[in-house]
C-alpha cells in the first residue's frame, strides 16, 4: 500500500510548476498502477490551452470556479466543485480559472514525471 | 469531451449504495478512458473491509477524517483531506470513517458498473 500526503509532497520535487499552474504528482508511472494521479492548482485569472495527444485525462473539480472550452466544437462548460471533464478524444481545450481551481487529474498512460508541456500543448510520449 | 456533474449524477442510477457508503460513477469502462473514476462517500462512524483482488485502486481524500489499516502489515494510517492511498498490491484493508469521508477513487481496470462487492470484499472480474 502506498500512502502519500499532498501537504507533504507539495514541498518536494513531486510538485512541478509552469506558467500559473502547479501540479503535485501523487502517483506516477513507476508506481505501476496503470494511471497517474495529480492534484493540479490553476491560479485565479489564468488561462491555459492544453492538447494531450498521447494521453487520456480526466479532471475533477475539488474547489474553485472557471470554464472549459472544447476547441473542436467551440462549446464552453462551467467548471465548479463536482464537475468532471474527460478528454476521451484527446480534445484540445482551453481552461480558464475565474477563481483558483484545484483539480484531481488522472492520466492514462501514466505520466512518468519527466514530461514537459510542448509548444503544441501536449505532453510528449513517455518514450519520446 | 465528456462533461459530467456529481450533483446531477447523484440523482441517477450512476449512484450506487451499499451498507453505509455510496459511490457516484463519474467514468466507467464504457467511457474507454482505461480507468474508472468514482466519488465515494462513507458515512460517519462506519467501518469497511475491502479487498480488490482484481483491481488497482487509488483513493484521494477530499473531505472528512478517518483511518485505513493495511491488514497484511497491521499498520494504520490517518486519512484527512490531501491524503491518498493506493492499493498497488491489491492490499486488503479496513477503512474507518470518524467523520463522513468523501473520496475520489480511480480503478484500473475500469469498473463496468455491474460489479457488486463479493463476500470476500472484492469486486468480481469484469468478465466473471
Amino acid at each position: 500500500m502506498i500512502v502519500r500526503d499532498f501537504n507533504e509532497l507539495k514541498n518536494t520535487d513531486r510538485k512541478v510548476a509552469d506558467a500559473q499552474w502547479t501540479s503535485v504528482r501523487m502517483l506516477l508511472a513507476d508506481d505501476k498502477m496503470g494511471f497517474s494521479f495529480h492534484i493540479t492548482t490553476l491560479e485565479a485569472g489564468s488561462e491555459h490551452t492544453f492538447h494531450y495527444k498521447n494521453h487520456f485525462e480526466s479532471v475533477y473539480c475539488i474547489s474553485g470556479k472557471g470554464t472549459i472550452t472544447d476547441l473542436a466544437s467551440g462549446e464552453t462548460h462551467e467548471i465548479r466543485p463536482g464537475v468532471m471533464y474527460a478528454l476521451n478524444l484527446h480534445d484540445k481545450h482551453t481552461l480558464r480559472a475565474e477563481e483558483e481551481l484545484v483539480m484531481a487529474c488522472c492520466f492514462n498512460p501514466p505520466v512518468t514525471g519527466s514530461e514537459v508541456h510542448q509548444e503544441d500543448g501536449s505532453y510528449a510520449k513517455a518514450d519520446a
